[in-house]
């Protein structure tokens, strides 16, 4: 196997590589090129290559169904930011901002579709269960969405329904990369499904840290502003166990969330997340979550070395500074 | 073979029967339900069943298909209607409007992979087929919509252009439904082809003849108000083979389109394609696209009786009066 380093260059050298039609066309095809050359850590194709090398065919088998994985992705943002309004991304303007609504909408219809084509670029013998597994994944990720845009409006959000609404939105692709590489690195349905869980539980945790840094991170090491979830009262990770820890706590933080976004805003809210202990509570959350994504690589008839560089894999991703 | 309408009523009865998650996740698929129970005549499953049906398989085993090819169809609409801002549907207010644009957004992807996951219930033999057939239809449509917005900001528009622009936005998913439906009903790649050149062509038909009885049709039997192209100043076979038919045109065509949307303006403008002769040119049209229909047609392998049906079907489509 390579390094994770290597998998994302082969990534990146692919995206660049990659032709659409221009011309006539060019309005369509040109929110995709700029959306796709945006960057970012490629995680996903990453581990779909790492999972179909570790289990025995070489990663260039996986390069169309791991860049149709990417695209997925890369089309899942341009429609997020529409519906949440993000003027900027990976500190660009968002493919709407760029060029406008309409287009980002279609750009993006698009996008999922060239990701299907992608993905489908397996053997035969495979195909039926890789598209399921894509088609599956696809549903719970716009089921996340949806959770995620109604949990806006709600008062009252349990953890657990948190947890599933991470699950749907952030792990279910992590998980189908690690299943469909699987798959094309020849395994059996059994191996296949812990993958799965592995890049599920792993995404569960990476999201949680997200929020974490968000409010407690380094800003110098985590590359966006501190305090952004708090400036835009988003229900992350650390609001809704908050809400949970005690009962006056509701209150509390409502009042808190009506202080105008700013430094203000920001410091009194984090000090109530420390009072309450939501800074290590949610440490053990990322820990609880890491864990069973470890405890599913385990199980997996890989080899110590090759489990090793998986564990690197969720380790870099959850561990990240950046 | 049924009749036409015996397959019809079979979708109708089909659709009712879907079931999709409701509880958390209503919000979701509200919008997908209401969006399928708008009626209309569901033509694109029923030319699915029948092409299924005429090539040997019972049209029960294109079912699911056939249903993907109608939620396919119903995604594009709830999109195009976002991005052209229509607010009325079927006699009904749009998805967007009657819920908001994140849920017609999100509920369209939604519906573009639960129409994958539908189209992709075939025999395992067909699946490639049939999937990259669904695929390249998908994106054949997209930059159908793309070419057809872009024509609202265009000058100047060839009717070879018009035609390009049909012929993906309307005539590929026509052309999808035939090839699909006959793939499942076990033809040779040939024969699919040929069915793909009829549904192609009849769509082309299908929609120039649309756009003459906007401006031309009788109010009574055409279901829509006349002359609301001519008053939303839309791009019609009309009004781009006006432009072409000579030089002096474009100027008296730009002054007309100045007047406001009103009787003054349609009645300047009708009477306009009447002095050009493009009531009979679109005409001609009409029936040029329909005989390369008929023409793929009788090119198959099918008995007459057999393409008699379809006959019928494109005759009930083109010359329909509602």
């Amino acid at each position: 196997m390579k390094s994770i380093d290597e998998y994302r260059i082969k990534i990146e050298t692919e995206i660049q590589k990659l032709e659409f039609p221009g011309g006539k066309l060019e309005n369509l095809y040109a929110p995709i090129r700029y959306s796709l050359s945006a960057g970012g850590k490629r995680i996903r194709p990453v581990l779909t290559l790492m999972a179909s090398d570790a289990f025995g065919q070489a990663e260039e088998r996986a390069l169309k169904a791991a860049l149709g994985l990417e695209i997925f992705h890369n089309f899942t943002l341009l429609h997020d930011d529409v519906m949440d309004k993000s003027e900027i991304r990976r500190g660009r303007p968002t493919v709407h901002k760029k060029y406008d609504e309409n287009r980002a909408i279609l750009s993006g219809d698009t996008m999922l579709t060239i990701a299907s084509q992608f993905v489908s670029d397996v053997d035969n013998d495979i195909l039926r269960e890789v598209m399921d597994s894509f088609n599956d994944m696809a549903i719970k990720v716009y089921e996340g969405q949806q959770l995620d845009m109604d949990f806006e409006t709600e008062e009252k959000i349990s953890t657990e329904d948190y947890i599933e609404m991470i699950r749907c939105k952030t792990g279910a692709l992590l998980g189908a990369c690690g299943k469909i590489g699987a798959l094309i690195g020849g395994v059996s349905h059994e191996d296949a499904e812990k993958m799965y869980e592995f890049g599920v539980q792993t995404g569960i945790a990476f999201q949680i840290q997200d929020d974490w840094l968000d409010t407690f991170g380094d800003a110098a090491t985590f590359g966006k502003a501190i305090g952004s979830d708090i400036n835009n009262g988003k229900k992350t990770y650390l609001y809704v166990s908050a809400l949970e820890s005690n009962t006056n706590t509701a209150e509390a933080l409502r009042e808190a969330f009506k202080i105008p976004a700013g430094d203000v805003r920001v410091k009194t809210i984090t000090r109530l997340y420390e009072k309450l202990g939501i800074k290590e509570s949610a440490v053990k959350a990322v820990n609880h979550y890491s864990s069973l994504a470890l405890r599913a690589l385990n199980s997996t008839s890989l080899s110590d070395d090759k489990k090793e560089i998986f564990r690197k894999f969720a380790e870099k991703l959850i561990g990240r500074k950046k």
